[in-house]
């Protein structure tokens, strides 16, 4: 049987260009190979936006609808909304019960995001412990990889320290999971700044011709080339980082038009602008279609929570048995 | 239909002549009037216990056998094993998502039990949020009142400021639970320190005649009584506050034959082993016999949960509607 695999996303907003090359690009690889389960993890969104639990259902739909329009297969993959998935949240509640406070507060994440949310003083209980519940989502698969990008690795340590601890205390059950390092291109947001909701400077799944024309024309690019024809310095370009994130194969042309002057930054956000929209067209007509055929998300939804359910039975009978939980009913 | 009741012990041990009398001799009263709800809470035990979880399997057979034989009568309660009710694992992730940290780090209690285990430095997250987990203990069967003795009153007031925010934040849907003070008699352990595992001062319901005899007749009486000659002075005897606890009726005739040397303290306290062994043979009889039906224990607790699981759902669709989490499966 192929090698299980758990990977997750927060539901808390529309999924831009980046997502779709960092993350999606790399689970439509894994779920060639892998037996993947792929989460809308639901309870996750809940840690930093309980206030806004009336928003998540649209945006799971999206999230879903996402997926899928960028080839997430769910013949391929199983694909659940975590909170359907009642084992996740058992897991947990057994994981709770071994992890020390101090490996919790020692999370310098948890702390900055309570920051930047301006909550510091109302960190709340379930935030506090949403490392706990990652490595319940983790374990419950018994994955003994997970895809992560280099700057959740530590997060990761904690899995592995807490499936340690379950290991030691009552029997190795637990693989301790290792990253599976993708490479995530970087790309930066069309102001130059790291993609952000908040800045809104990023191309998003969702977004129309338009939209994207407009947002790759407010692009800054070499900001020494004032006239058509000065020569170009395309690595200090964002415009010319998308071409080599997205389009490998237009580089060298690229770069010996801007070197020699040979088009003007106008015409080459053009050029990128079109290419974008050519990727997005048939996202976007799929995320709409989608998304017009609820009843469709959901249904998927629900197999897949319920295919995931029964293969995660057999990790908490496992675990209930090494704790001699096993009750005679 | 009756007002519901929810109260609940932690299966860590047996239970001794102070719960009976302190406890279950109150629940009794209840079941007559209230729709109750009595928890075996396994989940709170690991809270403290997680790495004794082998042991738990026995003191939840022993605890129901005993409530048993005390006359709590499934007929008139429903008797629940809290790791079989997955609801309440359910709204303790949801009340995590909301209470602040802050709250559960200036409770006294977790502190003082950290430190008398020895587990300051070790303190787990489950352990830090017990009394999230009690207010949903609590919460899910939408409880008025809550039978406590005076010194968990704080408790008590913690699962209303918990219940008091999800009303604010989304809807009014559970009201503010209120103490239902019983008034439970102190009785110290025979030593007359505070009745404790750890001193074995106490006086076991599973415990047969002899010990009986044997723990009474080491109780310390009058110390100024050194001669049966001496009139006693029966406030300052713990087998004279065992008298007025467990036989009132026979309290006016102990306290005059005692002021008036008339019997002797080797006596007094043979006539008060005699009347504690008439009380426990019957429970020990009835006690023995559960415990040697096990498969009749397990019925109980099963039975019971599934009907309280049935009762817990319409809670948890109120709450996930009030969050707008009521999601189209
Ligand atoms: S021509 Fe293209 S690559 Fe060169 S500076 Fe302008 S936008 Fe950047
Ligand atoms: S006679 Fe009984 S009540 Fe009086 S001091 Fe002795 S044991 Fe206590």
């Amino acid at each position: 049987m192929k090698e299980a695999i758990f990977s997750g996303m927060r539901p808390t907003g529309s999924l831009h260009i980046g997502h779709y090359l960092g993350v999606l690009e790399n689970w439509k690889i894994l779920q060639e190979n892998y037996k993947c389960f792929f989460g809308i993890v639901d309870w996750h969104a809940l840690t930093t936006k309980w206030q806004d639990s009336a928003d998540l259902k649209a945006y799971i739909e999206e999230m879903l609808a996402e997926w899928l329009s960028c080839g997430i297969d769910p013949k391929k993959s199983t694909i659940i909304l975590q909170s359907l998935v009642p084992e996740h949240v058992h897991l947990h509640m057994v994981l709770s019960m071994l992890t020390p406070v101090s490996w919790l507060e020692r999370n310098p994440t948890v702390k900055e995001q309570a920051r930047e949310l301006g909550i510091e003083e109302q960190l709340t209980y379930g935030h506090l412990g949403y490392p706990v519940l990652m490595a319940a989502d983790i374990l419950i698969y018994k994955s003994k990889k997970v895809p992560v990008g280099i700057d959740q690795v530590p997060h990761l340590e904690m899995t592995r320290e807490i499936a340690r601890r379950f290991n030691f205390h009552y029997k190795e059950i637990f693989p301790e999971p290792e990253a599976l390092l993708a490479e995530f291109p970087k790309l930066l947001g069309v102001d130059g700044r790291k993609m952000s909701k908040s800045y809104n400077n990023a191309i998003y799944l969702k977004d129309d011709e338009k939209s994207v024309n407009e947002k790759v024309a407010s692009m800054i690019t070499d900001p020494e080339r004032i006239k058509k024809t000065d020569p170009g310095h395309p690595d200090v370009c964002n415009v010319f980082s998308y071409y080599g994130v997205l389009f490998k194969s237009e580089l060298f042309q690229v770069r010996e038009r801007c070197e020699k002057a040979q088009i003007g930054c106008v015409d080459c956000k053009k050029q990128l602008a079109k290419k974008i929209n050519e990727i997005l067209e048939p996202i976007r007509s799929q995320r709409n279609y989608y998304l017009s055929h609820k009843d469709m998300l959901w249904d998927i939804l629900k197999s897949g929570s319920n295919s995931a359910s029964s293969y995660c039975k057999n990790t908490i009978r496992e675990v209930y048995e090494a704790m001699k939980l096993n009750y005679p009913i």
